[in-house]
């Protein structure tokens, strides 16, 4: 998706970066120009009155932190006339080429780039077909350091998103069976073939990205579901705007939620997870015979969908029926987590969005029809609507949000 | 549980107050008393340089830190002997009388108080037997504040703990089925009643003020789960030492998660609801004929609890197949609730915790089995050890440690 921005109105500006640290007066001014980052990126643009009003500041503190910020580059004035009030007022806005984030994703199929600025529009974006698992870490590094050089922006944050569990402190994959990687040190190996400085890249998990990214992009949403269909199912969970990560990390293991003792063997070895009912994999047994050209491993999700569609639209029983059955399946999975967490929004991406009209819009009455808070609880069901690259891309982006201090100073105010 | 102290050893003092808020002098400050206080809470005793080093804050600061809490009555100095230093070392302590928290707990079969000191120890503790769905609000709110006007301590807070959904903003009860109580405005009701100030005076859910007791009791635990089991399941999630509370309030509904479409009627009318598969009703059902002594209306939970044990103990065999097929269903809840948010700890409350050979032990092993993370991620499954006043109780308490200038200064030390 290049084009639209991914946060017009985004709710979390008032978080301020001293949490869990001893508050100084560093910190506070620190803080503080976050503050207004954020209600810009919240709000779009604003008079320094209004950045007062909206973030609890003194009109003298407001225009010496929007100084600073127009000295980085990331703010400028504009002189947009205000809708219904007449004469023109002076307003501060993001500067779109203000920073960057660069978003890489590590799949079993591709490797993918994105860049988005900094109000959120994707600038650039492209993939590679790749066969992950036969290439091997180091060739999948290099197709992903190529796609990286290739970009023509400096970012403020790089986040490579890979499905496997993250040790995001040292910035390597633990394991992701799907890539079969084991112990891959991505953040270094990405640093020694791109000159990106170390402390510039992140590794994260594909779901936490996603769901972080979808909750960020939507006005308000501040406790969101996440799960991603495909072979394998992932997702996360984001409460009162913070990534549910776990005490070691786990959280999100919602593929491996056991629904039934007597149920098909898993991925996992395990029998009935919830993978085992809604993954692509039996969705496509449900669907035809292994002979079928729908089982052809060289294809790609897309080409994959493309046949389920034609032959649902056609009228196929069998089909029909096995995305029937996965729908009631998926239902009781999403009604189990609505019920545990009560999310404003679930977010289903993946092979479950390229599917709307069986897999999310039939789901949404049944999982209203199993929840104990009325109305679901006010949940809704969407298809997700970003990629693992975008998503990567504005974890990178975050930086830039949490401490606008890391682009420095300029000589003078860009023009 | 009278005597032992809830919380030697709590994680989140690096926490400050002026999250989600502009940061200012005065905030700081306050956030910074909270610091040390919680510190406090959190190792016990220290010197002025060990809390210095542990708050991350100038001993300056710390020092008059410490004077303004011990004005406040909060701390004192002890002479204690470090141990293994040789000589003794002038440390800060927190006062034990120097705040105390009143909880209040409304059930369907009593009304209960405790009262909590500032070091956590549990100072007053009393029940009342009251049948409160026949009683009403107006006699059960009597009932509660003839309890709380027999307490000698004046509480920094009051909280009232309602198996229901509550209106925390508002201190009131929404809706809770099991007291047959809708609408009550529990805060007003007892300020009218008892002449605390109406800002001393919180309303929460019952497992939700679990949950966050549990958490804050346990040394390094800020990932947990509680379930409560009583012939309504109740849950609560605590994620990054924060209560899971869901977009509109409803999360937790952890009993009414769909397990078995096919499944019997649960109490709110759907089927299969985890409830209606571990609820006391179930195991009752399954342990006994409706005529059986353990049916009796009149019992309470720990009477009802004595009798199965003296079954199972007995090798009775209907009991055992029933605490068994309780436990398998039990451990197929909770291992879905690991796999999805990976907490350090699951405390189940209730009646599993006064049946742990057959509801606690069995479960560990089976929630390890049923878990993608390798050893469960970790997870220990646990009984809980508070009851809803001390939980409340807790909760009371909390407001000194978020603000400590809530308690006046005094005119001068006290001695």
């Amino acid at each position: 998706m290049i084009g639209p921005t991914h946060f017009d109105h985004l709710p979390n500006e008032t978080d301020v970066v001293t949490e869990h640290q001893p508050a100084s007066q560093n910190g506070l001014r620190r803080g503080n120009l976050a503050l207004v980052l954020r209600a810009l990126r919240a709000h779009g643009p604003l008079s320094r009155a209004q950045l007062a009003a909206r973030c609890g500041l003194a009109k003298a503190t407001v225009s010496s932190l929007v100084t600073d910020l127009g000295l980085r580059g990331l703010v400028h004035e504009t002189g947009a006339a205000v809708p219904g009030q007449g004469r023109p007022g002076q307003q501060v806005a993001l500067r779109p080429d203000g920073a960057h984030g660069l978003g890489l994703d590590v799949h079993a199929d591709h490797v993918g780039v994105a860049v988005i600025d900094l109000t959120g529009a994707v600038v650039h974006q492209a993939r590679v077909a790749l066969d992950v698992p036969a290439a091997g870490p180091a060739r999948a590094m290099d197709a992903l350091a190529e796609l990286a050089r290739q970009v023509g922006q400096e970012p403020v944050g790089v986040t490579v998103s890979v499905p496997g569990l993250v040790d995001t402190d040292a910035g390597a994959v633990t394991i992701a069976p799907r890539l079969r990687w084991q112990g891959v040190a991505v953040a270094d190996e990405l640093a020694a073939r791109t000159g990106f400085a170390l402390d510039l890249i992140a590794v994260g998990n594909d779901a936490n990205l996603g769901a972080q990214a979808e909750s960020e992009a939507m006005p308000n949403v501040h406790d969101l579901a996440y799960v991603n269909g495909d072979f394998g199912v992932g997702g996360a969970l984001v409460a009162d705007g913070r990534l549910i990560r776990g005490s070691l990390g786990y959280a999100g293991e919602i593929g491996h939620m056991p629904m039934d003792p007597f149920g098909a063997t898993c991925s996992c070895g395990r029998r009935g997870c919830w993978e085992s009912q809604v993954g692509l994999a039996a969705l496509l047994h449900a669907c035809a015979d292994p002979t079928d050209p729908v089982h052809d491993p060289s294809l790609d999700l897309a080409s994959r969908m493309r046949l389920i569609r034609e032959r649902a639209e056609q009228g196929d029983r069998r089909t029909l029926d096995a995305l029937h059955a996965t729908g009631s399946s998926l239902a009781i999975g999403v009604s189990i987590v609505v019920n545990l967490v009560n999310p404003a929004v679930v977010v289903l991406g993946g092979y479950f969005a390229a599917l709307p009209e069986w897999l999310i819009e039939p789901v949404r009455d049944q999982v209203v029809a199993t929840t104990l808070a009325p109305g679901g609880g006010g949940v809704r069901i969407v298809g997700s609507r970003l990629d693992f690259a975008e998503a990567a891309a504005l974890a990178g982006l975050r930086r830039v949000f949490a401490d606008p201090a890391i682009v420095p100073m300029r000589e003078e105010a860009p023009a």
